[in-house]
């Protein structure tokens, strides 16, 4: 997806595009004022002062019309360069643009652009002509406090967005529509996954029974793949004292993303952002021989991490969420091989997940920021290359990137390509040197000397709200069956007549373990049916005469034209397919 | 098991017996200063500054010697009262007695008791001759501080027990050997069921592998009994805004028992004592109709309560625990039902568990407290009337206790017996009329207008964290088979020749599901057995020749005389009952 504001082109023409649209809604309402009318990464915006008036969706495609005219008369946009006083003069009926002059520093160049009897207060730049301002669209009207402070005053916000083509506006349109249609907001408010509520707090997910159904089988399936693979679960508390976090360099490095700490009994407690320190602890209070290594110890861990309330976003960006974590105690001398059943295990679980769209990134330091990246050079050094060489051992296709590395070591990132065409970093594998040695870790070797293990940090779900999220978005919340909170709704055509029927494959369906839903409600077949679509089912049985008679079962498939007819097994065998 | 310090006669006698020991102790160690000996429910201690000297546990029995020598002297305990000025005269060599004596109000009688050479500053009561003192035992010694304080000196604090007869004193030994073999602290060490870190915080347990397993199983369990009985599962954040718990009432009436708040963001928050109210807004979240209700909303839910840090205890007392909460809402009509509905599940779970000795406690308000039991008299009175009803309804046998209700509502408390002879409370299931009132709960009734539902809240397994240590206590840390760690452990007899098979039957077992240790150490099959035994591992499986060749385990149970050879698919069945 293009950043309208990156690109040079497409950010003059929106910058454009904006002062047409402030030139039509001047036009149509002649008391409005104009703040300011930025361009974004998805188009621009104006917002607008409109006194008593407002602005709705419904009025968007009159300005819009108004716009089109203004397009269609092609004026020239002209730079003009204004002394402080000429500025003041001008825009002397406009309190907000006369705040916007007084702020400007008093060596600048006060510059405004023109185009017909419209003239804006702006720096610039612009197209030559409104008439490359043809392929726009007005998309949405919100309130917007006046400098983003809530004390202030509401003004109206109208975004649009702008294109050199039709072809690529329009393509633009069709992607917004499918992104609305994707954003799993959206999605899980329809199918009851989660909510949010200010009084429970901001960014803070409460996880609805269908929600906690999907989750409940997501750390089943990662952590039975986990057991398999010779690791151990732990659950450790989601807060530490203040010194577990100064130990760990969490509290010198990481602070400003977490909680602040509480007093308890004159020590400090914080809520943890990660879950490294919890399990070195657990790591320390035992003694460890050579021979016991690697130790694997995951957890389905509850973390908390400071996100302004901006920029949090659904189950994307939260301040509290749940890590597919784990940390691989090894020696030196397994490093590669751990590497290796990690990467193996990721690559597994995207099979499973149908994810075929990857790419590797391995994450290094930025050798210039020693404020985050602390820490003994060497060590350093040594777990990039380290890294570097298991990756082209492994064969595997990967590329570089600075200043990406976690504060205690680097990374190999797995970037999955989403449906909406982001990169999307789902899991990750660390090698890590300095908590060993800020913990003081150890194990006895072959020889009885004491020797520093080695750290591997990895999540491969990362963290299961993300990747729900994730899953939502790229399934537009048709999940896998085997992840479905309802995997069948049973309709009997008739109470009168079907609902024993109906009641007798309920019982059959979950006495095999199957998530079922009776609709035995009196309502219209059409509409139940109707909804067992909206909601997503994977399998809405229809049960009449027929198949009560016949004890069968009429099943269509949601998403796709298969149905038909089977007989109960038949149909479990389906269902286990 | 008794009270000592609130039996007369027993607390008489201790405190007599707390002298015994003292004149002993300063027979032995001439330059001793006492500072208090009380009586506890357990029996005595004396608090001893020795100077460069130190008591280990090897001393105690020449301190019992010493002391049977006074009790067979059998001299007679005398009472004396002293004016102020003879008392500092008399204790004028001991500055810890002088300080007690300075303290006393100006008012006060001063008394002291004496026994041959011996005299102490005493309140008493005590019993009329040392002869009484007969059957005593001293149980350990340790530092404590005087005055309790960190920063002052540290005495020495001997602990001793003692009864009227020989028979109770070995009754009560017998019963502590017991209490110290059960102790959960103890068993979860060993076992690798959880352990603490000061610097994860106190009262903070983690969970390592063993003990993850347990809480796994212990989860699905209940989860999966739920979700038969119609309950659905949320999961909400641990924390929620200060606002929310005032709406609650937390705020007013449970602060003290909660961790201080954070502020962020301008907004207080606060780590959650209950999950309540998370789960009032999640009904409050949406429409709902008496045709929908009941709603049981369930949740395997992380609370965090402060705890003083003296009355942290294991996993029995915690600043973090997991309760295995529910809410119900329902319509007035429905309570009845549904609270059969939860007597039943409470009574299907213990007969799972094997819990036959149980009892029901009707916990109502104290009347008189008025700040704990805030809220509308009338709401009160109903909802204690109506819960007497159903419990008699029900014909369950039943108790009442004034002052052990919730602050919301009264409750039915099933208090099960353990091996020790505590009344522990596992389920508790109560009654609200308040919650939906301050969270202005709705739905629709028949006719169309709003009404309030009624909450009941339940817990079955109560909190996990105390379960389990519950359970540890019970089986003295033997589980289920179905609970256990590990079920079975498998040991080749030669690593050589018989590892194969080994491996073989290892991948059958685990394929079905059990949870198996292959120990294939070069140890001596001798070593491997006993460890096994210590683990409290149920199957341990020798296989030898004999195995191998004929497809067959030698196995053994653990706490009883059970073994026997077996075809693997045999031992399946064996499992599996």
């Amino acid at each position: 997806m293009v950043n309208i504001k990156e690109d040079e082109r497409l950010n003059h023409l929106n910058h454009s595009c904006a002062h047409v649209l402030a030139q039509a809604v001047l036009r149509m309402y002649p008391n409005a004022k104009l703040w300011v009318g930025p361009v974004t990464s998805d188009g621009f915006y104006y917002d607008i002062d409109l006194g008593d008036d407002t602005i709705t969706e419904e009025d968007l495609p009159k300005i819009e019309k108004e716009m089109k005219k203004i397009v269609k008369d092609g004026k020239r946009i002209i730079r003009h360069e204004l002394t402080r006083d000429e500025a003041l003069e001008k825009f002397k009926d406009n309190p907000y643009k006369i705040d916007i002059i007084n702020e400007l520093p008093s060596d600048s160049i006060i510059t405004a652009y023109s185009q017909g009897e419209f003239t804006d207060l702006c720096r610039g730049g612009h197209v030559d002509t409104v008439k490359e301002c043809k392929n726009f669209k007005l998309l949405k009207v919100s309130g917007s406090y006046y400098k983003g402070d809530s004390r202030n005053k509401v003004l109206q916000r109208i975004y649009g967005v702008c294109f050199d083509s039709k072809e690529d506006l329009d393509e633009y349109l069709i992607m917004l529509e499918e992104a609305k249609e994707r954003d799993h907001r959206k999605i899980g408010r329809e199918l009851g996954i989660f909510m949010f509520s200010d009084l429970v707090g901001k960014g803070l997910p409460l996880w609805l029974p269908n929600g906690f159904t999907v989750r409940r089988l997501l750390s089943d399936y990662i952590m039975n793949k986990e057991l398999n693979s010779g690791y151990e679960h732990v659950l450790t508390p989601s807060l530490g004292t203040v010194d577990l976090y100064k130990t760990s360099g969490h509290w010198d490095h990481y602070k400003e993303d977490m909680f602040p700490p509480m007093e308890l009994d004159k020590e400090a407690y914080v809520l943890r952002p990660m879950n490294c320190p919890h399990h070195m602890m657990i790591y320390q209070s035992g003694l460890h021989s050579y021979r016991d290594l690697p130790i694997r110890l995951a957890e389905i861990a509850q973390d908390f991490r400071y996100e302004a309330s901006g920029a949090l976003c659904g189950l994307e960006r939260t301040r509290n969420f749940t890590q597919n974590d784990s940390h691989i105690f090894c020696t030196p001398s397994q490093i590669k091989e751990e590497f290796k059943n990690v990467i193996d295990l990721i690559l597994e679980t995207y099979k499973d997940f149908g994810f075929k769209d990857y790419s590797f990134r391995l994450s290094l330091r930025d050798k210039n920021n020693t404020e985050k990246y602390f820490g003994n050079d060497e060590l350093w050094e040594k777990s990039e290359n380290e890294l570097r060489e298991v990756l082209k051992e492994y064969g595997l296709d990967f590329y570089e990137a600075e200043g990406e590395a976690a504060f205690y070591g680097p990374k190999l990132d797995v970037q999955v390509k989403s449906a909406l065409g982001h990169d999307v970093t789902l899991s990750t594998i660390q090698l890590d040197y300095q908590l060993p040695e800020r913990f003081d870790l150890t194990y006895i070797d072959e020889d009885g000397s004491k020797q520093k293990p080695v750290v591997i940090h990895r999540a491969i779900l990362g963290s299961l709200d993300r990747f729900i999220a994730f899953l939502l978005e790229e399934t537009k919340g048709a999940l896998p069956v085997w992840l479905s909170p309802v995997q069948v709704t049973i309709i009997p055509v008739n109470n009168d007549y079907h609902l024993d029927y109906a009641k007798e494959v309920l019982e059959k369906l979950t006495s095999k373990g199957f998530r079922v839903h009776l609709d035995d409600r009196n309502e219209k077949l059409g509409y139940k049916m109707r909804e067992s679509v909206t909601k997503k089912i994977p399998y809405t049985l229809v049960l009449g005469d027929k198949e009560r008679d016949s004890k069968t079962i009429s099943y269509r498939k949601y998403g796709s034209d298969e149905k038909g007819v089977l007989e109960i097994d038949e149909f479990i065998k389906l269902l286990r397919k």
